[in-house]
């Protein structure tokens, strides 16, 4: 239906939106659907931290970056919203592309109620979210039978008190919670979850750029996890996950010296 | 390190395993690197659920089926244990093939410790989650801004009072809760849901073999829960995934006659 003229399809027949996840960083651990349709793609819109070789794989694609920068995320995810459904009107195959998984934390709702308002058709495709591949990295497991059989998931907000969720109590009513985005603010975020009951002994670990050769991984306990968030130098720091529980007690005792900094290839293979 | 005559390590020089995860049914929603591997393995031991196409990919290697029947569950994962084990002292690239992702509900540990024990090197590749496939299959967001920013993924545990895991308060606790494993006992899970403070008329949406042919949706409230876990037929049901929480009445709204079937695409295109 695209215009042999123009190569822009007519309003009345749309393409379609496909919102994939773009796996935890590592290129291979992006699906093989995911690479198929990067090969297809028309043109493909990306997060800010999507790896090179990933982009790579959109060769016959028009590539919009369109991460978001700090402050003013509103006004930037509806400027997404509509270059995604302008991109829909003009191209065949659209992809969108997002860190880890679109339905976890990927404010996938906004750009779907936007196609959809729309009339612009789309199918989500998803991806490895950043907690499981910190884990992976770690060998270390996130539920263990008689220890853990809830894992939480959480974006911490700190000193809001606004927001409906009550964020703080189920992370500390699970068994292993996975913090994203919360090493920024790790000083309140500990305190937070040590007056709401969590123990300042949990084991915890730090694991930034997750499944990447960059990443870095620190373990030791909740009280620790403002120097274990801290950064080494003064540039952007990379995306963290913080894990929270009992089961990371293996990746804490792996640790002879708490709050070092731990590559991931000697601590899992600290047991052979 | 492989002797030339009979093929086989000396235990001296064990191979490496690699617990990878298969995803959550649909061949092509494997990772790049887990596609590698398979190509590269002398033996997987894999689940029962692994789709055919993602065995055929290990084009070398001896199949071994591991998965657990019903009952005697803990025998069954000491078996595999040991066999793992085994096939490391014999073979140079052992996979461990689990469906979804290997440190969500997998008993990965189980196995990471046997392995541990034995000296033998293991590396984990994580893979994509059966919850996060139901999500994108519904086109719903486990996420929402304003709405939901915790997520809770348990395996409930209906009339055992030994658990040390609270494993209900997580889940009613969380914006948006992920049940693996509940379809099973779904009146005695709602009721004790509820019982515990859930709202009976919590959007509730029932996926089975998620991101398969195969899949069907049902989609309604807390309090028919029942009705939309159960099979058609007789035969041994296929696994579902239960989804709660707000963040699902988007589902619940489009489906005109709750605790119908719905079959994924026409959901995902109802707003087209």
């Amino acid at each position: 239906m695209v215009d042999s003229k123009t190569g822009v399809s007519p309003p009345s027949t749309p393409g379609k939106v496909w919102l994939v996840g773009a796996g935890p960083g590592a290129p291979d651990l992006l699906t093989l659907r995911a690479a198929r349709l990067l090969g297809e793609a028309d043109v493909v819109l990306h997060d800010a931290l999507v790896h090179p070789e990933v982009l790579a794989l959109a060769v016959n694609a028009e590539l919009i970056p369109v991460g978001k920068r700090c402050g003013a995320h509103s006004t930037a995810q509806r400027f997404i919203n509509k270059r995604l459904v302008d991109a829909a009107r003009e191209h065949r195959v659209v992809v969108r592309l997002k860190g880890g998984d679109p339905m976890l934390f990927g404010r996938a709702q906004e750009e779907i109620d936007a196609l959809a308002e729309a009339g612009i058709p789309f199918e989500v495709v998803p991806g490895v979210t950043a907690a499981l591949a910190a884990s992976a990295e770690l060998g270390v497991s996130l539920t263990r039978r008689g220890v853990a059989r809830t894992v939480t998931f959480v974006t911490p907000r700190i000193g809001d008190e606004e927001t409906a969720s009550d964020w703080v109590k189920a992370a500390v009513s699970a068994d292993t919670a996975a913090l994203y985005m919360g090493a920024g603010q790790a000083e309140a975020l500990a305190r937070t979850l040590i007056e709401n009951g969590l123990p300042a002994s949990t084991p915890v670990v730090v694991v930034r750029d997750a499944s990447l050769p960059s990443s870095i991984t620190r373990a030791g306990v909740l009280r620790d996890l403002p120097m274990l968030c801290a950064t080494q130098d003064d540039g952007t720091p990379s995306p963290a996950v913080i894990l929270l529980g009992e089961t990371l007690a293996a990746a804490v005792v792996k640790d002879a010296a708490p709050a070092q900094w731990i590559e991931p290839e000697p601590l899992r293979r600290a047991a052979v």
